[in-house]
């Protein structure tokens, strides 16, 4: 038995080794960035008008000049022009280049402009204003962002300004969700009095949406030597396995030892957690990870919240978030576990307070419909005090 | 010009009326709910095991048995066998029926077996223990979700316990994404001195990405005459039009005109905030909505988290979650209008700490990067304190 701090140390000292692939910006929100992105220009490129008016020379204002001539219009994406007299003005258009020999803009609202001629209507003005300096954002060449970040909407348009419609992001492993459990019947069968119907697999691959991280499901029935059929097969067809079930010390309980015969090295079995302490963590001398966590569906969620998806993050080198959270309420947890706490998640006047909702065990995964994540409470302690702060796992999204 | 509330009031005042689709469960993750789902059962269904081990009756225990021999195995998944005599035991595996006249679980680390007899080495138990008992996590027909919630890992392994495995979701509506700017190409092409590459239909359509809401994507030029024909069009073929740019004061920003034209109706044009302060919201007689922000690519990002989004959520009736933070540093904002502060977000001791990124202006969109959203600022006021909580809206995925 480890605990869950040497099982989390000993899940990350094997991460995924991911491959590169290229696909359209388009479909890269959420994908980690594979490749160094530069500037191929500087930002913004030109001297840009930054709000609708005229353009001046501001010597011209501060040798007095206060009415101008309007010589010509720059509009946005018009070659640049020039103002042959700074006793004129240019109008211009927010996004337009700033026409030669100008160098402030003012904007209409402080205009009046009458026959052709714009009249400045306040008292100050700033040499340079309403103007977005040419380079000020970025220089050209400048390192815009660094592989090992997670693609938001704002990178998406950074990647479109420099001319990327593809880009480098770091493949999803090929990866297989099996449950096994003789009591489990597919979702559209009419379960007998005995059964249950399938749902672990569904949950993890819907956890694994948010990274369009993608998986095969499967199911696999409590028989040693099917499974050492049906896994052998799946082990050769993919780079990681998640597996729910069979991980017990129950008489069908034959995953271990399955991954045994396939040559799959087990670097731990079994947690001191609650929910999921049967958990079993092995790699494969090719290098492929599986991850056997036990059946019940709160222990099945909560691990791949608090070991699963971090590793693929850091595997892709991600800085992985992390949070924590007041407890809203004291709390008492008497086993000399690692207790994974379901809490609701209220954001109160900035600070991030915990309800407890710790329902009915691991089975009981109809309470997790009321609850966002959960934290993580300390085995050497039993007792959990409100406004003391914890590791938050959240599962919800909040964007 | 209204206030930013005023804003938000009459956006929210004029919501899309979804339709209902009916799409597989391995689709719906972050969807949102469009009917009622109830238990089809009890869960659990039956009087569950929920450690491995042996069944036995509680009574004899309490008689004085300590060592029972081992009647047959009841397996998950199998039919409820009976357990004839008080003096002997079941192995009952995790997830099986609890065998008929059983009605305690001893776990195996609490046995010695040996020939066929199971000898319990704990000085006391409780009735019932390891027992999840039938209806007890719910009843059958009990509700389970309604419709308004966004489906998440939880609820998609709800969805499939009770046999759903598809279900009725809020249909996107058809949504047009639309530039214009005549200095923007296209992110292949290679940009004059005076243009810039298209990126603000990118930015967000890979924003309406979490909700899998998908868009069509226009650029069309800054002329009156096309616009009014192109954007006749685009408004027939689709519910919701998000445009960027052509709103300001500027000669060519012909989109309020041109929608005058076609007939949608103004329901306020500029709003005191910065950025995005042109921003045009109107609605058609035949209630299509068209949100024509400012063309700025940090306006356009912002009235997006701002407006648009808690939009969509409000008109499928989920209840959009509000955040709040502290400000890390004291900050100054001295202009009569709402400001929309970019921020790093931290999560320090169970604090959520925003320190101000205010970048470049609404042009500079590479500061994006290093920001995880923004707080609303609001009007009234030019100081802010480090320790003052706002409005934080988050762009950034953080689970």
């Amino acid at each position: 038995m480890v605990t869950v701090n040497e099982a989390a140390d000993i899940i990350f000292a094997n991460l995924h080794k991911p491959q590169k692939e290229a696909i359209s910006i388009e479909e890269a929100v959420n994908r980690v960035l594979a490749e160094s992105i530069f500037a191929d220009r500087a930002f913004p490129p030109f001297d840009r008008v930054s709000m609708d008016g005229i353009a001046i020379r501001f010597s011209a204002w501060e040798d007095g000049a206060r009415a101008f001539k309007i010589a010509f219009t720059q509009a946005a994406g018009e070659v640049q022009k020039k103002l042959e007299s700074s006793e004129q003005c240019a109008e211009v258009m927010t996004g337009a280049m700033l026409p030669e020999n100008t160098d402030t803009v003012i904007r209409y609202e402080d205009l009046q402009i009458e026959d052709g001629v714009a009249k400045i209507t306040v008292d100050t003005l700033e040499t340079g204003q309403n103007v977005h300096r040419q380079g000020i954002d970025c220089k050209s060449g400048e390192k815009l962002l660094e592989p090992g970040i997670q693609l938001s909407p704002a990178e998406i348009a950074l990647l479109a300004s420099v001319g990327k419609s593809t880009v480098d992001v770091y493949q999803m492993p090929k990866t297989a969700v099996i449950s096994s459990g003789d009591e489990l019947v597919a979702i559209d069968q009419t379960p007998g009095p005995q059964q249950i119907r399938r749902s672990n697999t569904y949950a993890i691959a819907a956890a694994m949406h948010p990274l369009q991280w993608k998986a095969q499901q499967f199911h696999f029935k409590d028989d040693q030597k099917e499974l050492e059929t049906s896994l052998k097969k799946v082990l050769q067809e993919h780079d990681v396995l998640i597996l729910s079930g069979g991980v017990s010390k129950g008489k069908f309980d034959f995953i271990p030892e399955v991954f045994k015969t396939l040559g799959v090295k087990k670097l731990f079995h079994q947690v001191s957690q609650r929910p999921g302490k049967p958990f079993w963590f092995g790699v494969s001398p090719e290098g492929k990870t599986v991850f056997a966590l036990p059946g019940n569906p709160v222990s099945t969620y909560m691990c791949f919240y608090r070991y699963i998806k971090p590793w693929i993050y850091k595997s892709m080198g991600v800085d992985f978030p992390k949070f924590n959270i007041s407890l809203a309420t004291d709390y008492f947890f008497k086993p000399p576990l690692t207790y994974f706490l379901q809490v609701a998640a209220k954001v109160e006047n900035g600070k991030w307070v915990a309800y407890p909702e710790p329902g009915g065990g691991s089975g009981d995964f109809v309470n997790l419909k009321n609850v966002t994540g959960f934290v993580e409470l300390p085995a050497d302690r039993s007792e959990f005090k409100s406004g003391d702060v914890f590791s938050y796992y959240p599962f919800r999204y909040i964007i």
